[in-house]
């Protein structure tokens, strides 16, 4: 075979493998209780919904289900977004500012294959979604990271670092912003802080990508406004670019996300997903515009959320029970996970083995740090595991904290 | 907004629209009879069958078909893959050679980001696939043209300019080669050019990329081997990555395709896709899995042929019917297309416009020339059109033609 060493493009030399998929390949090892994936739980999908979808579909619009569809997205599914986004956030806006994607994943591709080239600085949380680290690094940006907070990035921080890259003239091209129920940290962006986010981001004239796939999933609280809504409502500018993806709210297995952003945008960006897979699946655009159209996404939402929020009270509270004291945690109002903190002197990547060995696994925080910092934490996702794996499972890593802790 | 000429990176500037789906748009025009477009056939849809496999597996495999999968692929689907390989072609590969895609534009996208940087030179057909050309532009490529004739590329202009390349020492990464009723122009490779293809990749040691969405759709004669066969039964380099599709055997609505390669090349792709959209839809995957379980597959391919074949026969029929002297055209053995050329002073670029105003559409031969060559030629689509459409169409084109050619 020709020699791929020197062979290969630039970007696959950049482009690591997701240590979340190696570790889960650990944690696959049979009697292991692990919070490391980052799985909804399937004893909520919706099985029979889909199968009634299907046969509506094929009997009344089985031509455009089955053949190729507008690179831009179906028709349908985006009519039902745009009614989703005004009943639910307020947002009015039009078919141009929609692309439909391949799930959040390939939106995040697009962003970083739309805006980055090699050296362009990228601001990114402090931890941050390793899934948009992963592809935006394979276009070789540089990273900046800004810390968080318990209500998200610390806009004063943000700005500092803004206005550092603007002074040495750095091309900065947007910051990327999880803001609710952030994987990894469970955190939500402040009400306080977004408004911030948008005066700085007309301020130095940045892009914020605002990717939010759990937002719908909020357990308690009020929701803050979505990002996008407050700089529409400043009629400055236009620099809001959301994500959104029904992975949670519906099934992963259908890959169906969408792109909400200036319609400049998108125009470019739909000439990129024309090189990119041509179109996204038409039956999968279909079954998620039915979805909305008949109501099933609100009812869905609900179950989904008691659920979720049943299984997320159950860590909180075997967190408390076991835990030894100078361990902390957030506390989600929604999502699919929480964060851990152990003191300070407490390494989870080299705790990892031994949990391994207990039988217990979890997602090391370094891991989401594009600095290598964060090493006393740890993400655990409390979605997929059940009531009694979540007992069972803290109760394992709890025991093995400890005998970390008694070392020093 | 910010300046979106400033802040795109390089990729978006290289990537431009679609020539066929800008046209498209023009051939929408009510009335127009259109050859342009690519399009299966919706009267062949399997539509029973979608709703059946789906109620199917939701009994069975409901809870992969909603969840994530894994990036390479499911296994259900690789199973089936790798029976049809050998039963069909006399191929053996494991799961570790097999790589699922969002369609074979997807795997276009994977295979240019795995190999091209910029200024990197691939060499491809006179005329080539314009998805393919468009994906590997985006990643900066120097094209290099070989042409055809009519048992495929011109294998002795082939070898002078690998060697013209490797003299200059180019790092020219693959050749690219549609080998089966090739869109645009219909032709299938030979046997011989293939065993000759073959030898030159060993003696180049460069890759070939075989990308054959429309291998199964043979009417008549018998089919040369796969180029990734011969390449094996050499035994002297692995370096061929064929592409599949079955979105002209099935319905394009489902995206999904399939990357047969070296298992090192597999594993660099599975990365790439990670973070291009994490895996391909797990419930059309199965959808694809059922389709060759059942045996649908073989049943279905039987009937899609027929249909194309009959429409086939009756555009060839037109064209002899209706078309001047001196416009000639291939005669395909199977596919959904066709190609024809004009008197080389007749511009099918020019008539383009008479043609719209005439109500009948094609593809400008041009479009598919990296070079700006081809302006005599253009392309037909039978597949998509009725066998009324192909009359009157082809009657409509042969009134064009015949106007121009009486100009000069």
């Amino acid at each position: 075979m020709i020699d791929l060493v020197k062979n290969l493009a630039t970007a696959p030399r950049r482009t690591k493998a997701s240590v979340i998929r190696e570790l889960l390949k650990l944690t696959n090892k049979p009697g292991v209780i692990s919070f490391a994936g980052g799985l909804p739980d399937p004893e909520v999908f919706p099985y029979d919904f889909v199968v009634d979808s299907v046969k509506r579909i094929m009997d009344k619009k089985g031509r455009v289900a089955l053949q190729y569809g507008p690179t831009e997205g179906l028709p349908e599914l985006k009519d039902e977004f745009i009614k989703f986004l005004e009943k639910e956030e307020g947002i009015k806006v039009k078919h141009e500012n929609l692309l439909v994607t391949t799930a959040s994943q390939q939106a995040l591709d697009i962003v970083g294959r739309l805006f980055i080239d090699a050296s362009d600085p990228i601001i990114v949380e402090l931890p941050s979604y390793m899934g948009g680290l992963q592809v935006f690094k394979s276009y070789g940006c540089d990273f900046v990271g800004v810390r968080m907070t318990e209500d998200g990035i610390i806009t004063t921080e943000l700005e500092e670092k803004l206005k550092w890259l603007k002074n040495q003239d750095e091309h900065y091209k947007f910051v990327y912003i999880v803001p609710d129920f952030q994987n990894p940290s469970g955190v939500t962006l402040s009400e306080k802080k977004r408004k911030r986010v948008v005066e700085l981001s007309e301020e130095y004239n940045v892009i914020v990508v605002e990717d939010s796939p759990y937002r719908q999933i909020r357990f308690e609280g009020k929701a803050p406004n979505m990002i996008y809504k407050m700089d529409k409502e400043t009629k400055k500018t236009d620099n809001i670019i959301s994500i959104f993806t029904i992975s949670k709210t519906f099934a992963p297995g259908l890959r169906i996300g969408m792109i909400l952003a200036n319609e400049q945008i998108i125009k470019k960006m739909v000439i990129l997903k024309q090189s990119l897979d041509l179109c996204t699946s038409s039956l999968n655009q279909l079954i998620a515009a039915d979805f909305f159209a008949t109501g099933e996404f609100y009812r869905h939402i609900e179950k989904v959320k008691k659920v979720y929020k049943e299984k997320k009270d159950a860590m909180l509270a075997c967190l408390e029970r076991y835990m030894p004291e100078g361990v902390t945690w957030t506390k989600p109002e929604g999502g699919l996970f929480l964060w851990v903190k152990l003191p300070e002197h407490i390494s989870a990547d080299d705790m990892f083995e031994e949990a391994i060995k207990e039988n217990v696994a979890y997602v090391i925080g370094s891991a989401f740090h594009i600095d290598g910092s964060g090493k006393n934490t740890m993400r655990l996702n409390f979605s997929y595991p059940t009531l009694y794996e979540i007992e069972e499972g803290i109760k394992r890593l709890a025991k093995v904290v400890k005998k970390r802790m008694a070392i020093k």
